[in-house]
């Protein structure tokens, strides 16, 4: 059906209603690939006098959507001067020496300006240094989440994190950041969404078919509080590399946050995966709320009665970015005066216009950054969001109607003269596509930055979006021989995991020692 | 066209001529894919009663052709009494401490057998545990062109060995076969087959983007000589790995071996490979042959002069397998009262009847080993040859049908326990497949040697034939990060080789020193 559209499908005088819904109905992702680029090359938004009644305005205004949405790739004429700026910046990306981050500022006097400004004024356009430097060190706690998990559908760990929690921000390099992890979360695989989760092919596997590594929750260290002026727990929620599988899952119903939520709805399938538990399980006994609330709580309480300032930021990608939506509204309602913030890449909608209104009132701030090539952030409903807020007079109800949350910080791929113009899916979601266009921008009208310093080969880690000029191979981030090593018998073997590497229950179900940090 | 044949279009009572001239010009490997999977669903022999006519003959025998050679994948219920037996043996495979090769034994007696008898007569069925072992450990020469290649294109060595010839024995693991490497061999890139090498995406690559690392040669060391009972050069010839674009390529062009070949004719592309130089060139001013052949008779010069015994063996997978022939055909016109064996792996047809009995009639000994499922072996003229050959009345003359030379060691990718039973042309051409089932064959009576030792991991180093219930990731032989290492400012990039690894002219252009043996 999809395939069949066209500017001549799409006739304003026919009725449209059934050519929707069969829209709405499709969720592959392929299929809504090879829609886009068809939708992008053939449509064109009917001449105004054409539009004759509300079902014929619906239809143009879903024409338009996709229309401004989705780009047909550039044509090669427009490379030249793309190719020339990509030889002009050679030498500076060739030198091997040059600093990976801009120095560090303190901005403990900064940072309430967040949390005093509505919709963060004056921040975003110019984008602040300082601000996107924060940006990019919670992009790279959510990237972590990535980065250690073991993805190995043979390995008995599959769904684990590769590292303990004392030895992970060092494995990854991030220990620069000045913080510590002092606990991982886990969630159900066996959530009635399909196909969400890593689950291992073995049936005997030894530390939980049942659960997933699911992130972590951190806190700053001394030095670290005094420049930002509190002390700040991070909750890093791990989400989705690629947007194939769940994204075509994605079930679009809503339901009631809570019990005492009202009007508040959020969609299924997050909710599920953020309050599932199992007496069953080893690992979930307690839901993914629960193991992060607790957590937060003891945390917020540790430090209060210290006499500190303590804040609450959470950061995720695609999926991990509606699970931290969803805690943000689960700690503003749990934990009063406490101030929150949720800093999300390519995040879905979660929720309803109530639910959006609900945390705006509690005082959560919501920071998301969006590629506009990204499709996941168009979703759930990828296609009827915006079109139907156009038309509510149809229902005259937005309860079903999901809505984004926050300030949004818009990245263009067609912005950076590292990256291809092409049509790519998985790059234009890609975390490490994101961080690299945030640490570009200056504002939507300014070219990328000069002065940009992050890694541009961190973009290839997992997608091919690098223009070939930089020889950063595709989807580069990989164990050497995928984690067989040779023995001295001369066979090639999985190793065991360093035992402190396992997964241990101890985590979860026993209360952790306080945090190291004095 | 392909896609349409199907038991209606072949029907014995059409002229077919047109279809199988159709069926010729396609050399598209996906299509054969296609068309063998189709072909074995489909293909029901015509009962022999309406076979009226020449043509419908040769019709018959194209589709028994295609029956025979290609099987439809096996049913799970038939997988019953393979999962009981992989489970049999799991404990054994699952002894990390297994020793992965069959003790040496002194073969210096034997060794003449196959030069004596004539077509390996009494060695091959049975397979004698001897020379099992001595085809696993050629086998291996060869695999090592492949494990020790640059594939990267966006490298500056693309195309090059990524060790110097001192080091890859070593770095490979092979040392303890006893050879060392006196020289590299080179082809042209240049040749106009194209896509058959590897080209870097550099265009200023700085070591030749015009040559391509095409094997070496090596020679037994003094315990290793005394096992064999005499001085052994080996020649190993790397080729592709995937039968994907080179023989979509193929020619299907014969053309005289040299000018004094006579009757003698080859197809183009692998003489071209074989003989192509060029002044202009680093590398190939000299062609493969050339450097094969002078470094070759140094050797065997060398060796008689201290009175020792020589032989030369040659080695090759795929393409290698064919430019090994044509180095056996030369070397024998070339170096007289010199023991010659060829040992292949799934190599293609190289040359026409007369190829073959001149080959013979010099007393070069081929033995090739087959894959019953592999393609490669069936090219040039994957559809024709057989069927061809048994109506040989339509053209009376067999100057330009491919015959292939030597005595055939078939093996059968379902004679092994651990290998799945799907359709995957990769796997069935890749050289650890055929490894592994070289290193379990008695007879093709026989089941899977019991006491095959060889590592059954190595299967999936470049394919995934490998049954889940081993747990060994598909593709695993790979760099980490591809290559990419993160250096002390924190920078993802490209390591400058070790010096001694980069290619030098050296080798080629200058007479190497004597190989330091004694």
């Amino acid at each position: 059906m999809l395939a069949s559209i066209s500017a001549t499908t799409i006739n304003p005088r026919q009725n449209n209603i059934p050519l929707i819904q069969s829209v709405k109905k499709n969720r592959n992702v392929t299929s809504l690939r090879i829609y886009a680029r068809q939708a992008a090359l053939v449509a064109e938004p009917p001449s105004p006098h054409k539009t004759q009644n509300r079902t014929a305005r619906l239809a143009e205004s879903l024409l338009n959507f996709v229309h401004l949405h989705f780009d047909a790739p550039t044509n090669n004429s427009s490379y030249a001067g793309h190719g020339r700026e990509i030889v002009d910046r050679r030498h500076k990306m060739a030198d091997p020496e040059a600093p990976i981050m801009s120095p560090k500022e303190d901005i403990s006097a900064k940072w309430n300006e967040i949390h005093t400004s509505d919709r963060y004024e004056n921040l975003l356009s110019p984008l602040q240094p300082w601000l996107r430097r924060e940006i990019v060190k919670y992009g790279e706690f959510a990237q972590a989440t990535y980065d250690a998990f073991d993805f190995d559908s043979f390995s008995e760990y599959c769904g684990s994190c590769r590292y303990n929690r004392q030895k992970l921000f060092e494995k990854l390099g991030l220990s620069k950041n000045g913080y510590e992890i002092t606990k991982y979360i886990y969630a159900m695989s066996h959530v009635d969404v399909p196909r969400w989760l890593e689950r291992s092919h073995l049936v005997d596997t030894s530390w939980s078919k049942d659960s997933n590594w699911m992130g972590y929750i951190a806190v700053s260290d001394n030095e670290e509080t005094k420049r930002l002026g509190r002390r700040d727990i991070v909750v890093a929620w791990r989400g989705t590399v690629a947007p194939t599988e769940w994204f075509e899952d994605l079930q679009n119903k809503l339901e009631p946050i809570d019990e005492s939520g009202g009007e508040v709805k959020v969609e299924h399938g997050f909710r599920h995966i953020y309050t599932s538990k199992s007496e069953t399980t080893r690992y979930n006994k307690l839901s993914a709320s629960q193991q992060v609330m607790n957590e937060v709580k003891r945390l917020v309480k540790l430090y209060r009665e210290k006499g500190e300032a303590v804040s609450l930021t959470i950061t995720g990608h695609s999926l991990g970015g509606a699970l931290a939506l969803l805690n943000a509204y689960e700690a503003a309602e749990t934990i009063s005066g406490l101030p929150i913030s949720v800093i999300s890449f390519g995040a879905p909608r979660v929720g309803n216009v109530a639910f959006r209104d609900k945390l705006h009132k509690m005082g959560v701030r919501t920071l998301r950054v969006v590629v506009k090539q990204d499709l996941v952030p168009k979703a759930p409903g990828i296609m009827l969001n915006e079109s139907i807020k156009k038309f509510e007079e149809i229902t005259g109800n937005l309860d079903w109607v999901y809505t984004h949350v926050g300030a949004e910080i818009k990245v263009d791929v067609r912005s950076s003269p590292y990256l291809k113009r092409k049509f790519d899916l998985l790059g234009f979601h890609s975390l490490e596509t994101y961080l690299h266009l945030v640490d570009g921008l200056v504002s939507s009208e300014s070219s990328f930055r000069e002065h940009a310093k992050r890694d541009v080969a961190l973009v290839n880690k997992a997608c091919g979006m690098l223009v070939d000029e930089l020889r950063i191979p595709e989807n580069w981030y990989q164990l050497e021989h995928k984690g067989l090593v040779k023995n001295p018998y001369g066979r090639w073997v999985k190793p065991t995991r360093d035992s402190e590497d396992v997964p241990s229950l101890h985590h979860i179900n026993e209360t952790p020692c306080p945090p190291c940090l004095d």
